[in-house]
């Protein structure tokens, strides 16, 4: 493991100059067509499960960082569900791909973006991604940090699962109310429980 | 909600009186034939996806308190996978069906056996259940308090799930290498995140 300073450094540039080093393969974590698809069988698993409960999703939330689990599940969806209309959800300091979907181009988080978010803190939406998310998404959803611990919260107290801030930004979305109140038929993907022990615990005390 | 002292009243006598005043019908929490029918329902369901997989296991552990969702599961076992080994899991501190199994007889707690493990607290087997879990179960095992706190910190971890105590002792058990080596393919219910955020984070901190 290589730690680095988020905020000051370059983690794809240390990766890469890592990989040239000792002749590895870089994986890229989203702005990579091979990983969008693969991220993407989270959608063909969530619409087959759908199918055999006979139900259409009206809308579908999808936590958002570099944009690739949802340009995959969005495919997914354009493909089996079209009719589903497919929202990201980002952190509201670190909107960019809501911002991007509204302006028709990429644009950056500001350098002193936070969040506590820390899955979804990629600078700007991604080359390969945010063109299929351009196509394909209705539009982008923002939710605050304390909506977010409060999904964390409803997590840990209602589902019985560990989900990291970034994770429960979906689920943040809808809790908060989001999304049109006539919409009835809603999926949340639910992504990532690798949250340290402590912010969980802080994040589970708090009232 | 009726709060009452665990140690020095009984709350099944609690709930006598107030189901008699207002002519409410009593549902046991696991001494009751349908109430272990039901609870059997966790072992049919596991015995089918089993199937489903084409796995057969040698062994299937169970928490333990009052023995009703045990002899629910072991009586479906029983039917669908007989030659399955079922084991109750208990706290080392309220042992009473390990050791009723061995004794052939009913035998309780003594009155001051404590365990962070507030759901497996009955003081004896039960008059419906023991019968069954005498005739079906392999025979009971134990952990600690503190094999249970690292068992709830893998659920946290690794399974990215919120296990209360009770509900993280067949897990403890595995965990803690208290079945034969030899036995390759075992089963473990989980069941239970009924856990308070103070005690949970308390549990997860802790190294």
């Amino acid at each position: 493991v290589v730690g680095f300073d988020r905020y000051r450094e370059d983690r794809e540039a240390i990766a890469q100059a890592l990989a040239e080093r000792r002749g590895a393969v870089l994986v890229p974590a989203y702005d990579d067509p091979t990983i969008i698809a693969g991220q993407g069988t989270c959608g063909l698993e969530f619409a087959r499960q759908l199918a055999e409960a006979g139900v259409e999703l009206e809308a579908l939330v999808v936590c958002c960082g570099g944009g690739g689990l949802i340009a995959g599940t969005a495919t997914a969806f354009a493909a089996v569900s079209p009719a589903t209309a497919v929202y990201s959800v980002e952190p509201a300091a670190c909107d960019d791909t809501a911002r991007s979907l509204a302006a028709g181009r990429r644009l950056a988080n500001p350098p002193e973006a936070r969040s506590i978010c820390d899955a979804l803190l990629a600078p700007e939406p991604g080359a390969v991604t945010f063109p299929i998310n351009l196509r394909l998404l209705r539009g982008g959803l923002v939710v605050t940090d304390e909506e977010v611990r409060a999904a964390v919260r409803f997590g840990f107290e209602t589902l019985k699962l560990v989900i990291e801030p970034g994770g429960a930004v979906a689920l943040a979305a809808v809790l908060a109310g989001r999304l049109d109140p006539a919409v009835r038929t809603v999926g949340v993907v639910i992504s990532g429980g690798n949250v340290d022990a402590e912010i969980f615990a802080d994040i589970i005390g708090r009232r």
